[in-house]
């Protein structure tokens, strides 16, 4: 586990999943090992992790230069957050640590310090890339999905949408959940772009131009793709069994009905990278660090999906 | 209630809506008596309904010219259709009935039969028409949403939304809640368009130029909106309780919680009229009518609300 923006909810929530965590996957933090408030087992090695979990949130010491105060961002600690992860990248590539479950960073302070990616999930496919990019996928107990586009403006992402892209997206998804979800044929539901999947090109041509050749092409690869899907009626308790995981062509789309079923239960997986990586589905929370209020439970739901994954992958 | 399309479901899910009706509210049917497939209890004027409730549907007979037969479309009944509505609606402008339950039509066959308006809704509002447009908002115990555009393609709902829409809409909407839903003071949240509603800017421009002064008019009015609001948690189970309704700029950014969170329990409601008018959240389901699959669980539902929506504005 990676430390996060020091002045962030990272700390707390890292020590809350500890102490709610004996029983569950064994992890460590890689972080500074004074700012953590709970029980700290220091360790000089992640094999020492799984003998000092018993005793404290194992922590691999990173020391911070400047003392983190909660909601106050320092620059003079980024370089440390980002080494932080480069460390954390380098255990799982090297197999010395199953996974990487990373607390939020906060990407303008990183950015004011020199640090040039878009986000945290390209800095991952940079340190370890293995498709030509990474996929975001949203896991919850009751649904699963991907957003073909995400973070940019929704009249932007419809027309920048292409064929080739949602065919992308949903082959990097459909091989991660064989890979690390254990789903030996997993079946996609391509959602559509426009109401009732435009109703036979009544309401929009893109779902007959755009989405209906990428599902053909992807059935034509061996993936259980269906769809141009009504995106209204794909997420209903009825639909939700028979799919294994959504693609859906814009952010709300996918972050819609799964927020709506779950505020609290959706990790995030970066699939297409050469590791396993999961993050809680929140932000660094500025406002409320070091209060006390801050839920560890999506960081909890993140270390056990990458648990099961890395078993997943470990089986195959 | 009026009778739909006679090849639908309509009169199969009256006649169930019926046999589990007893204690619930009263109500009558406009349609063909010996189309009726369980006890029917024949009535020749609203009034007579209470009395006959106990023995059989009551049903204000409206002999179709042609034996319906399931699932094939007969333009023979179009007119009979018709009549149907406009019965219903003339017993609610005069206070003989609370409120119009329409069953689907097939929009389809009443053209080819010379009706001319682009929809159930749109002829209703020029029946019984009191704002300068009606308003549709979706209810189920979970949440109300409203779209502020509706069957349209998504690329095209974006470029055509104003401000005026906006605001005209969920000023409509407000006067139905408060008037017919017993809500002296509405909590409207309104949707904002991009992710994260934009976030400042930096994620498309609509959500500062267009809706945010939608939300200052409509404060500026006296009504109790907030937003533009981020698409993805304004639906949480922590969100909903905080409003009344959600004001939604797309269908299914008003379609997917709302179907997600309760797939059958969903009711129509057109406001904007002179009449409470309801529907059921389906279609003529033509490829399942008349085999007994249907279920009246929509239309249940519908003409509970609406007996609801009556007893409130009759309060007033």
């Amino acid at each position: 586990m990676t430390m996060g923006e020091p002045a962030g909810i990272g700390a707390e929530i890292a020590a809350a999943a500890w102490a709610q965590g004996q029983g569950g996957p064994v992890f460590f933090l890689i972080g500074d090992a004074d700012a953590i408030p709970g029980p700290v087992a220091r360790i000089a090695a992640p094999e020492q992790a799984a003998a000092a979990f018993a005793h404290g949130l194992p922590v691999l010491h990173h020391p911070l230069p400047q003392r983190p105060i909660p909601g106050r961002l320092d620059p003079a600690n980024a370089a440390s957050v980002i080494a932080s992860i480069e460390a954390a990248v380098a255990f799982a590539l090297s197999g010395r640590s199953g996974a990487v479950v990373t607390n939020p960073i906060q990407k303008s302070v990183l950015t004011a310090a020199g640090f040039q990616h878009p986000g945290h999930t390209e800095f991952l496919h940079v340190l370890a890339p293995e498709a030509a990019q990474p996929v975001m996928l949203l896991a919850s107990e009751a649904l699963r999905v991907v957003p073909v586009t995400i973070h940019e403006p929704l009249a932007q992402a419809i027309a920048r949408l292409t064929t080739g892209m949602i065919i992308d997206t949903a082959a990097i998804a459909a091989a991660g959940l064989r890979r690390d979800f254990g789903i030996a044929a997993p079946r996609l539901a391509v959602a559509g772009l426009n109401p009732h999947a435009g109703e036979a090109g009544t309401m929009g041509h893109e779902d007959a131009a755009i989405v209906a050749p990428a599902v053909a092409a992807l059935r034509a690869m061996g993936i259980d793709a269906r769809g141009p899907m009504p995106p209204d009626t794909m997420f209903t308790a009825l639909a939700r069994p028979r799919m294994d995981c959504a693609i859906c062509l814009y952010h709300d789309q996918a972050l819609i009905p799964i927020k709506t079923l779950d505020m609290d239960g959706g990790v995030n997986v970066t699939l297409g990278l050469a590791i396993i990586r999961t993050s809680p589905d929140h932000g660094t929370a500025l406002d409320i660090a070091g209060k006390g209020l801050a839920s560890p439970n999506s960081l909890i739901a993140a270390l056990r999906l990458a648990a099961r994954m890395a078993s997943n992958r470990n089986a195959r």
